[in-house]
């Protein structure tokens, strides 16, 4: 993907490599919108110290936000939050038995002062913290904001064109 | 408020006045950034000429994120998200039966496609949208994110300092 | 289906055109007592403005009724109940992850003053919605409410004529 | 209220005399459009043959619906469906423990066959419920159809009128 | 089953055919213990009369108890507990979204004054509400109560007997 | 009470002396119908050799039930049914936080092979549970049976007799 | 209390002083034990710093382990468990709207390879915390293991003195 | 494995042979780290006798705790726990129907007074409990200690060593 070798604006971390065929839905929205991003399995539990360096080192980095999928008791995207002041994105992985809401409540119920932006369990919210992350660079980036528009307006097309049988 | 006066670039709306109670907290978190704001009542269900009007005038207006605070079936901040490509942050209003479970679980479930930030349900998920937004406009606002750093410092030190009798 | 050409009395709507294997059923069984309808792939978050227009135009194109068939953040019922004073009955549908909890209770927890009536999730959702359209319009249509009385009838028949081996 | 003595043309009917104080918003909501109706407490459990007589004579008393709230195992809505075709719309009443999540699953959770309209739990419901009825009334009654949407319109500006201090 | 042709004692009834392979596993149990019995597919909702009819005549024709087996809005159990003062049991079939604990609490969350003893989702439950009809009959029968004491020794021998590779 | 200084018939133990405000429902319904009981505070985990002997001598002791609340992680009556071959009624006390939930899921969800008939949550449950004991010790006692349909039949008349404002 | 002022052996950790209410049982089962303890509020999300370098230096400052109480998205005992090898048990305390099922899932669905030993929401979770802790220590302490035999026959005591009245 | 012949100093025990494929996660990380240990499928309810004197017994055996696995109403930890005053670590089974969150709540939510220790719901319990043993153990045995120090700096390596396509 070409937006790889460009400076990343946004992260895709993971707590698991098991995550990624999920996140990947985030890291291949970023590449049809030329979203320059990088991709990394990094634990909140297993891999602390690699955690503190990410998040604290993310925004001299020139990283404009962070997306951070986990499962279970997810506290990745929290402790990437309690890090960096950038923006961080949290998306919730279906988790064996309880299908995320684990994940889910672990991701969104940060107490007051720490925020993490949550998107739903799963695939839809990994697309949807990347068209967000997208959103939100648009603010500033006229031809990036041309192009959300487009990708509504497309997306609306496709929902009128449909036919049932 | 004198950020009230300026051109606001964050807009709090609610699906009742019985929300502003909690919503205020993230009125007066943007004013503490001194991040200019408006905050409306408007109704997703009660008055969706009124909510249409304002989700397809926000960007023009100048507006930079809305935030969207609902309660029960909390359609709100989905049906703005659905006529802006501004990021929509929602807020899940506690309920008075189901505590919010049914809020948050309307407001952060948007399928693909269409993307919410959503926060904790009440007054923590009130105050992390208003310091969400301030991370946001931080990305092109030095000034604001050299704010964002000494609230972060400060609130560490609130912490740091706490001593149990 | 001969009751799609006359003037429709019930539209069947839905969030995404994976929802029609699900509300098919509810087309069948108004088929079944030969109440003219329609369906329509209509998003409240891809196709906003189409939604609009839709629930807008309901009244004046004679329709009756409203089924409104969505998963996840479902608030395409809740949506079109804004805008139109026709009854809409909701028919949540099963979600990937939380098994359509998440569209029940985003469908059913309307807060006061626009109601959607809610049928169970799924499958048994949909084939009650056509059933309860069909009680409403029995109301005022002899024929069908013997159609209805019939089919009902039948119903406890077979139940009846069940044998355990 | 004058639209007691009229012949009635709603039911409200709950489980028991505990669930009033909620129920009688819907008879409040009813009156308000001048719709004639009755109330009273019949339980599914307690006095079934009072329930099966109260449905199976509906129709022929001239109702046109019949609203029924109950709470826990909320079984007087699902009973009333079974032994009547007239439209019935169902209440989950709060509970003391689980607060309606038992109540609501009990009510709207219907298999396929014998639909139950359900609403919001608690006050919310009550009030929807008996808007639902005005809605379905409506259809063959247009002065009534008059009063509902004036009484949309009025919502809607109440809300509209709403100054945030 | 030569236990079928005796009179009954207990009588196994259902809301639907598809449950017969989850019930059936409460009618071997009873066969087991040479417990005559009956099973019949009876629903609340699609054959109301014949539920009226079944728990009216339950104790006129020498049954003891009932076991009663039914999923999502699972009101069989109840409107049995209500036309008869014989102990019924209450068996909540597996639901296909919501996995049962939608019938879980339509069957056991009855409210004071009319019981129904309820056992958990599924084949355990049936079972054991098959044992525990046992338990009952045995009160009374010391033949029994022998066959349940050695059925409990057998059970605890077995277990005892694993051995773990 | 007179029932207390017979020889009890059914027990009603408790986890915790602060169940004896819901559980004493039970008590005041079996003395309601003359049926001698007792009443013990014994803990699965705080007294679990006086549970052993207590649940191992109940059956000589001429006990024929045992009502058992408890909540929480609620294992009382599985303990006393692993124990005992008599009937065990369980009660889920309302919990601090859960208010139940978690009680319920304890007593209710019993794997197979060892019953425990199962109430709602609290007093609805105690009440209940104590009914139910009575409809088992009446299927051999002509004059509790009586008492029984007496009790039903002015409780139906209860409801009946409502007048609602 | 004496206990605090030798090296401590048990840290009792808090994400915010409000928590400290429910967690002072732990500290007072502790004392009551002669257990020598510290408690700090620290904050995995407000001082990630200080979390980090208390987590990293408690073994060598001697401590044996960590009970750590958070509520809502509560990453405070897996984010102590990912920096040290120490036991970690982990308190979820009551939330304002979930009442504690948002931090107790966020609390015990660790992944595996970083263990956190999970108690009951609130209290009861406080104080067996501290049992456990003080049970963990007993196994090379004999002293201490007496005093827990001691303390759990009087617990046993205290029950079987209950006398209903 | 060799580490079964030594005398156990960990017990893993289940309510069901089932169990086992989950609970031998437990087993292989207790053999990696050569820690002597004992498997067991003992019913807290079908074999309440054995598991009473297996708990009474197994300080005295030389165990150091009880890693107990159950599910639906898992009582097992809680039982043990009541009998011995040895750590219990209690790993919640996934059932059938509710996935765990009954195994989950009958496991953790243990009243104040006899603690149970518990992990996330299946697998990724079992070995988590495994690592927490260790854990335990290691805070009196250098080499252990130095073991799991190995093994938890393998484990992050493993992760930064991940490589996403």
């Amino acid at each position: 993907m070409k937006s790889e070798s460009a400076a990343p604006l946004v992260a895709i971390i993971m707590g698991s490599q098991s995550d990624w065929p999920v996140l990947e839905n985030a890291a291949k929205t970023l590449a049809d919108f030329g979203v320059a991003h990088e991709a990394r399995v990094i634990s909140a539990h297993r891999t602390p110290h690699a955690a503190f360096e990410y998040a604290t080192s993310a925004q001299k980095r020139g990283l404009k936000c962070i997306i951070a999928g986990a499962g279970m008791a997810a506290h990745l995207a929290g402790v990437m939050a309690g890090l960096t002041q950038l923006p961080v994105l949290g998306v919730p992985m279906e988790s064996p038995q309880l299908k995320g809401i684990d994940s889910l409540l672990s991701t969104v119920q940060m107490p007051g002062g720490v925020p993490v932006a949550t998107f739903a369990i799963g695939k839809a919210g990994a697309v949807n913290a990347a068209l967000f992350a997208v959103s939100m660079l648009a603010l500033n980036d006229e031809s990036l904001s041309k192009s959300l528009s487009d990708f509504r307006a497309a997306q609306t097309k496709k929902v009128l064109d449909i036919k049932l049988d």
